[in-house]
């Protein structure tokens, strides 16, 4: 597995019938669980089956056209290196787009980032060296893996329960979790794959245990916008912590841009910022055009945001009311985001999920799900879960979660 | 300085004022040597002084048409996430590009990435665990450092000398530098900062080594078509090195599109490419309509890169010529890309470039240099030279030598 020295690695390689090695970080990355069985579905579709795709994080609706209509008016002549922390219009924009969510930032204390990803890769290597440590909660956004991967950080997860919505434990518990090498504690609220929105209270918790182990909190709050019953309270409404917490955000889900790769980093710490910057400076900049593109957005968010919130809120309560339907299924009203960790009543997730997309259908249909295995960093958690997310419209979603009930009840008799 | 302990961490935050810490790698991450001396000439400008740059490397002639006129015609209703490895469009158009450069590459052994940059990032990543190394050459293009520091990998310099135009030393002297942690060898070629172009021979030597020696070969070869004497040889035309040649690519350069930010990195080994695909699944996918917007440019490169490769080569020979008539100055003639380092008959470099900004004018004029330590990781080394990089008409270059001869000039009288 692990190899440093030539010589082991010639041989290594050689036994593996190649001469050149991989880097171990590389081959322990797991490959990506959502995409997995892509390929599956895709074979099954050309068969003539209808597959429902609960599996991915891609909005179904279109983006707004205020977006390619935007990039249609741009009197460019030279498409030439932005700032590395981001285009002044754009970085303003995001400014004003806080400002309206009662975030207030400075223009300096934003970064505008290659998505939410290079957001979370920069602010880890701007507080962490390798091989030192960040809480997450698990399960979690299963791409925090690769990123923690480039930086060399090791995510140490806190575990979470389906029976109470994958909401925060007692402060000890997570302090548990804490070692000489823990440099912050990394969250997503509203949370992927949960669809959990942690109350104030429990951000509070967090607080508390950043300021008592002189931890960075760092949130990823790229689902904002999607909250169905209370606000989502950012991070930056907590002013003991303006020093040590971290807002990591994208445009992608709230403004269906997935494509745009256009995020940020922010922070009341300007050392925190200037250190971020300073990998920023190294790739230079972060595509223009796209940051050009969503300014209008950015300065009027909610004229697109509102009327999809809305229908996402629709599918939220479709979800919910369909998974009563179903027998042994654990589940709980997500409150957030667009996802839904559910408990299955069968012993393997991942099989029961192959199972369905390979070789089930009802009425010509099937359902392609995302094992939640992926999303937990230890081994064997979540073996009996998947994740759903709300791509459709409802009344797709509610054949979806038929077929899903049906298939339940055949693979059960099938396997046991 | 290296600080892992949280209760070292407070002591030492404490005593900078503050109360969180910043990462070893962020702290010893130096700031950009081009951008350093950018402020000080925002201000000089103010005072009604003319500046000619010679210290960016971001082109001066504007971007093709082509590209805004494609990004006008796009025809998109949704930003959607693009495949990971890039749209299928662009990888198949990166294909026609390389095929058209002597380059046979299959579709699955390219990866668009977001700039160069990343690409560098996702290579050292597939093919360096933390602490692992990789030989370059001095004086590099800076901004190596900060991939490298991103993915944890040391870089080791192996020095290279102004006396010979910088060209590869005999490969005793490289295999000097090779320890048990050494993973690979990266280059730049053609060269930036030196503007040099190895020979077959040099790059055979490479090729031996990296052999000898079970090294991967990774060759930055954004500069391509900007070859004055003869052609650049890329690290893929060395098929008894195919499973261990990385190639490292962008559009930034040839295209004069720095603010697309699209890379590419290809080798036709598969495990590197799937390695590093591993990395681009987490950040998702690359800006999409930057990908479409190349398409054309891709598909028919030579028609945007030949007549500014002219201009180049004009430039090469105005800032060639210029030299020689500045007493001192140790200089060679570039063979590629659009840079030459040069040595300067002070003894602190940095110290001259400042103060020609700074506190220099010759009818109202002045010069902006980048100082080249910053572009050397051995401390001391490239004392006393500086990069200038071609980006202005050939009037302007001749205009902007003279001023620096002057300088120069009044310089050695005021400070010896």
């Amino acid at each position: 597995m692990a190899i440093s020295f030539p010589t082991e690695n010639a041989t290594a390689a050689l036994e593996e019938g190649g001469r050149t090695s991989i880097s171990l970080r590389a081959k322990t990355m797991q490959d990506s669980p959502i995409r997995k069985l892509a390929a599956i579905a895709d074979a099954r579709k050309k068969k003539g089956i209808k597959v429902y795709h609960l599996n991915i994080g891609q909005p179904d609706l279109p983006t707004s056209p205020i977006v390619f209509e935007t990039i249609r008016q741009l009197q460019l002549s030279t498409l030439a290196y932005a700032p590395s922390n981001g285009l002044p219009q754009a970085v303003s924009a995001w400014k004003s787009y806080f400002e309206q969510c009662g975030i207030q930032l400075d223009e300096k204390e934003i970064i505008v980032t290659a998505g939410g990803s290079e957001a979370i890769v920069f602010a880890l290597c701007a507080i962490c060296d390798a091989h030192d440590e960040v809480i997450v909660f698990e399960p979690f956004y299963t791409n925090y893996n690769g990123f923690a991967s480039i930086a060399d950080v090791r995510l140490r997860a806190v575990a979470l329960s389906i029976e109470n919505g994958f909401h925060l434990p007692p402060a000890a518990e997570i302090e548990r979790h804490i070692t000489t090498r823990t440099k912050g504690i990394l969250i997503c609220n509203p949370g992927n794959p949960t669809g959990t929105i942690y109350s104030r209270e429990e951000l509070q918790r967090l607080v508390g245990i950043a300021k008592r182990h002189n931890l960075y909190l760092l949130s990823d709050e790229v689902y904002r916008e999607f909250a169905y019953d209370t606000p989502a309270i950012s991070v930056m409404s907590f002013p003991e912590i303006h020093d040590r917490a971290i807002l990591l955000d994208s445009s992608s889900k709230r403004f269906n841009v997935c494509g745009a790769r256009i995020g940020v980093l922010a922070s009341h710490n300007r050392e925190v910022v200037q250190s971020a910057l300073k990998f920023g400076m190294a790739r230079l900049s972060v595509a223009s055009i796209e940051q050009l593109a969503l300014v209008p957005l950015l300065t009027s968010p909610k004229t697109y945001t509102e009327p999809i919130v809305e229908e996402f809120r629709l599918r939220r309560e479709t979800v919910y009311e369909g998974l009563k339907t179903i027998p042994g299924v654990t589940y709980y009203r997500p409150e957030g985001a667009f996802y839904i960790v559910i408990g299955l009543p069968v012993q393997d997730a991942e099989h029961f999920s192959k199972w369905l997309i390979e070789d089930f259908a009802y009425e010509n249909e099937t359902v392609l799900v995302a094992p939640a295995q992926g999303f937990y960093a230890t081994p064997g958690k979540g073996a009996n879960e998947v994740r759903l997310a709300f791509m459709l419209k409802s009344e797709d979603l509610r054949k979806a979660l038929n077929v899903l009930r049906v298939g339940l009840d055949v693979y059960k008799k099938q396997f046991s």
